[in-house]
């Protein structure tokens, strides 16, 4: 078993990750005061974190960081949907932006004792005209409904099984775990 | 005259502080890599980079970041309005919030070589249906169309001393010119 430091304060995250990458992994969340560097694109919101990390802890870690690029916002808020969502909730950003394309982004950034190595998850769909099951899931799980044949069902309306087979952070971890008996 | 340093790399901003704070003060634009830990809220974003600055300078310094919190978004974007621009320009916004109301903020952050300070000011409007008079101003003045009385044009379409009359930017600096005999 490989044990894997995840700086975050966000159990939602640290779940959904041990939960993908299985029992090869353990996943010890650590919450560490990381500045963060705010930006539209998530890689770059990631390397900031990581070089952050890494200052503050001086060991292998995993960082994280997942955002929502609206296509009719040609690409906003990515990275800084967190604070759209604070301030107008899943259904202001339905309200406004239902029924456009956008692509969730994950990208994990690993510290390996010596290197840094970046992993990116993709997950094209569309947001929903409503929010639709927002006691399940986090963020905007509600409004986001991942491209899949014959699918009409936001992230929240499937169980968590289903989400992580096919979620940007499933690709993402799945990156890394691919790459890890490599580093 | 009273030499202060300005740390920004906005030629636009340094301008118009010059120009509102008049020949009292001579405003030297100091281009620094502030990383601006980005929020909705200018207050906070101000403090932080004003922590940055001393801590890069260890002098007598001023910063300043401006926001626009747009009330049919619950107030944002706020300081993020920078991205927000960038992502979707003017004519994006007002596509979206033309018509809300909204409020323009300008937080200055000044140390005088022992202390901080802040001086906001703010100025209430409304977003307009379009873009008006782009070549002009800076950033959001195209579609911001400041509260008076019988007042219909954006700040681009003003001229730079009548914006600099009435704007947030104007009473942030009135509020730090008055101060600055007592400091």
């Amino acid at each position: 078993m490989k044990n894997i430091i995840f700086c975050t304060g966000n159990k939602n995250k640290i779940n959904e990750m041990q939960s993908i990458l299985g029992d090869e992994f353990k996943i010890e969340g650590k919450k560490i005061d990381i500045p963060e560097i705010q930006d539209v694109n998530v890689r770059t919101v990631v390397e900031k974190k990581l070089d952050y990390a890494i200052e503050k802890l001086q060991q292998p870690l995993i960082v994280e960081d997942t955002g929502l690029y609206i296509k009719n916002m040609n690409g906003f808020p990515g990275a800084l949907v967190k604070f759209m969502l604070d301030k107008i909730k899943n259904n202001g950003i339905s309200k406004l932006m239902g029924g456009s394309n956008a692509t969730a982004v994950t990208v994990i950034g690993y510290y390996d004792g010596e290197k840094k190595h970046f992993f990116e998850g993709k997950k094209y769909g569309t947001i929903s005209e409503k929010p639709k099951s927002m006691k399940k899931g986090f963020g905007w799980d509600p409004i986001f409904i991942p491209k899949m044949k014959d699918n009409n069902k936001t992230f929240s309306q499937m169980s968590i099984e289903d989400k992580n087979k096919i979620s940007q952070r499933k690709a993402a971890c799945h990156k890394f775990k691919a790459s890890f008996s490599q580093i």
